[in-house]
């Protein structure tokens, strides 16, 4: 054992426990239902998945299991994996899963994130045989230092028959950044949660475990894999000036005077605009309420003006060498917590702080239903993680997307549409719908009918509009009036299509 | 003044402002916005709002108001109103405001009830000219004592530039009843809401209200429109038998031990079929965490073995003679208290005490979508209420309905469908479809194909199986999927349409 190992590890029954990876993968049988450590790519055990594929390649072709994550995991480590795997939830971003659920050979649940949290400790999942959890420290009674990941981590361990450890070294001790708090289960009833601010600890910095219950300990030295962090595309900033424009209209509107909601911002292209459109923005003391403190933030946390904490429950970052990541805690401290996410995606804190929600969907729907699943209403790209737990119980709920999008084919399909696909958002639930052209809100009563004209004239792409346009003037009667399939509808589907392979190649999003 | 309504007036500065209602309304302008007592027919300002019906209707064919209630207000009332109201929110259960919207000529937001309370605190729908709300008694400082309702009344009186308080007589006191506290509004954080039991107090009895806003008394003598009991169908109580037979289930799977957890239950014939069952089944000390505290209730108030307290945001019953809801504060003091609607449709409350919601919609589809709303996507029937505050947060949601529904036109339709023409509620959220016919649960991770074969298996009509199994085996790829309109939709929904017309008359429930 090296001296950095044998620092991370203080109890002495568990030193006793490590082996090699490949041994402790043996442990694991046909048929198991593992929940592992693992948020966006953050904190997943990157040792031991590997080899576990190769393991239950070794147990013959029907061997399978059950895989449960926090929310998604690195290509590098569930594709290989896939294969092996007979059900899955309650997230996923894997191409090799996702070509295995659409063909029908793995199954699949979608489920809300602080759900699916809360389900494991009630139960509703059945019992976990194996708990693979990645830590960045054991302490001397056996409890563990997470990583850059809560996730779902502290039910796994609590729930679990059996729990694998794999210690990071090549990780920054992460003791301090975590606020670790498990869900009440029926028949014990919950207690109102104390947060009031994004910084507010309310429970331990460490994971109290059995170590009883660990049956291995292996050692990883690798880092965790990064988020590719994409440059600025025009597009994008121009949503995220959108995004400033409404929330400035909401500060002059509602007299929020120098307050600022928390902010919940998803990841990818547009989350990142709209943090980089914040720091140049009018607003201050910004804080965040949020699943993931992804790499767009760093640049806020330098600026004591700008950046006034955060609360997430992954740490995702494009550039995660050891270095980095420690100089991020050291400066971070005390400023960000990662917490479980049934806390970090839990609606009375939502609620209570005001949060605005930010997520970008795949199409929005003129009346303002959401889609942020599934392509043509069949086919899921990943699952729609948190977006509901924040979308359903925001302050401002703004559901953000480019007008169009453009499909491997070549055809350029607007993405605001007289009905979604799939809904997974409701027009209830959605106080903004924003795009590069403008948004439309949703705070008046009004017919669907005249949010439907808002949400055309000012959100989708002019190519589309007089299609749009045309549909709400023929859909007939009612307060929010739908083609029936038998109606008119094939008709203006097929002018849809034409104008789909008619959009302009220049300028296809401006 | 009777010493009746003197008693009930304690305050001799409001005592001066009693006026007869035909003179109270003549306040009112044309364009005003108006917020108003009342939910599930309870609590509404009965003198008032008929009265408002005359003035308008004087005041040229041009005047148009804007209403919001807590909920439904009844045919009596909102009827005579309806042809001047401009915009309605956030629900409606009025035939005469419904075709008006179908028509496009009442514009009806439908929003959650929950959001609806805290978006008038937040200033989401503007100012409101006048509040006018039903009180059973004005304390001597000017504060009121609500009455069968609590519903928005707080909020309005809190927001509402003047009030008209309308003392009613013929109803009891209620004082002791409420349990009233306001939304926080940002930029003000909000708190930990300190509920952990039904029946924990955690407000005022009353209203706190300056005397300085009322602009008018009126008295009234009209006890609530009472709201119907229908008598046990058969197919309502074959629904009920599944839904305890579920609750049964779920006690033993999920170790509830003697533990029940708090209901959430609608109103109409199956929630009173659901409550009769729960009043002969072998669960004992149940409590209501719910909106409408209804007749079916009452039945259990005597059985102190049976019944161990209520919250809703209403009293809604069969009989509302003055000395029958007498009897029943005296005898439900301390076991039942009516609360405002944000708090008893309270997200963080509904998931702390882990609520069983109940609610029926109008059609499923066999992936767990929920239709609340509208008749073929279309055309409002009342709106979602608190059906989404319950589901979206509730420890099991259970949607229940009859597997299928006879059309005016004589036509039978299945109410579990391929997909629901308008989503209300997504598959994420229920956990539960009940029909008469069996029940179908959600706790595993398993395809959405397989969840909609266990649907179509146990809860569609065994008249439509066929078909709807044929959907899913010709619905082509995908996890979820769905055919396209330009697909053999259109093939299947005509055999669709033909198997309505062949549902045989005799048996159509069984």
């Amino acid at each position: 054992m090296t001296s950095e190992l044998h620092e991370r590890i203080e109890c002495e029954a568990l030193r006793r426990k490590l082996m090699p990876v490949e041994e402790a993968v043996r442990l694991v049988r046909n048929g198991d239902v593992l929940a592992v450590s693992g948020f966006t790519k953050a904190g997943e055990p990157k040792a031991f998945l590997p080899a576990l594929a190769r393991h239950l390649a070794g147990l013959g072709p029907d061997a399978r299991i059950t895989l449960y994550s926090g929310a998604s995991l690195s290509e590098e480590v569930e594709g290989p994996l896939a294969p092996y795997i007979a059900r899955r939830g309650p997230y996923m971003a894997s191409s090799a899963s996702r070509r295995l659920i659409h063909a029908g050979k793995m199954d699949y649940t979608d489920v809300h994130l602080s759900h699916f949290a809360r389900g494991l400790m009630y139960g509703f999942y059945g019992d976990i045989d194996l708990a693979v959890v990645e830590v960045s420290r054991i302490r001397h009674d056996g409890s563990v230092v997470l990583s850059a990941s809560v996730g779902v981590s502290a039910e796994a361990l609590a729930r679990a028959r059996a729990v694998v450890l794999e210690v990071n070294t090549a990780i920054p001790d992460f003791t301090g950044v975590h606020d670790i708090v498990l869900p009440p289960a029926p028949p014990t009833i919950g207690w109102p949660v104390p947060v009031t601010g994004v910084r507010d600890r309310i429970g331990l910095p460490h994971v109290p475990l059995d170590p009883a219950k660990v049956v291995a300990v292996v050692h990883s030295r690798q880092p965790d894999f990064p988020v590719p962090f994409r440059a600025d595309e025009a597009v994008c900033t121009h949503i995220a000036d959108q995004v400033i424009a409404f929330l400035g209209e909401c500060r002059d509107r509602f007299d929020w005077h120098h307050w600022v909601p928390p902010l919940q911002s998803g990841v990818g292209n547009i989350a990142n605009a709209v943090i980089a459109g914040l720091a140049r923005s009018p607003f201050k003391r910004l804080h965040f309420w949020t699943e993931v403190f992804q790499e767009g933030l760093l640049g806020l946390l330098a600026d004591r003006d700008r950046f006034a904490g955060a609360s997430a429950a992954a740490l995702s970052l494009a550039d995660t060498s050891p270095a980095r990541v420690a100089a991020l805690l050291a400066a971070a401290r005390g400023d960000l917590l990662l917490r479980p996410m049934w806390m970090s995606n839990n609606p009375e804190v939502i609620a209570r702080l005001h949060v605005v929600a930010m997520n970008t969907p795949l199409e929005v729907d003129i009346y303002g239903h959401v889609n942020s699943t599934h392509v043509e209403g069949s086919r899921i790209v990943n699952g729609l993680g948190g977006s509901g737990d924040f979308f359903r119980n925001a302050y401002l709920s703004i559901a953000h997307t480019p007008s169009v999008r453009t499909l491997r084919d070549g055809r350029t399909v607007s993405c605001v549409l007289p009905y979604v696909g799939h809904v997974d958002h409701t027009e209830h639930d959605i106080k903004c719908v924003v795009t590069e052209h403008g948004y439309a809100t949703n705070f008046s009563i009004r017919s669907p009918r005249a949010r439907a004209r808002d949400i055309i004239d000012r959100c989708a792409h002019p190519h589309f509009r007089p299609l749009l346009q045309e549909y709400l003037a023929i859909a007939g009667e009612g307060d929010e009036p739908r083609l029936s399939p038998m109606d008119r509808l094939e008709g203006w589907w097929r002018q849809y299509d034409a104008a789909c392979l008619a959009f302009p190649r220049a300028g296809a999003t401006g």
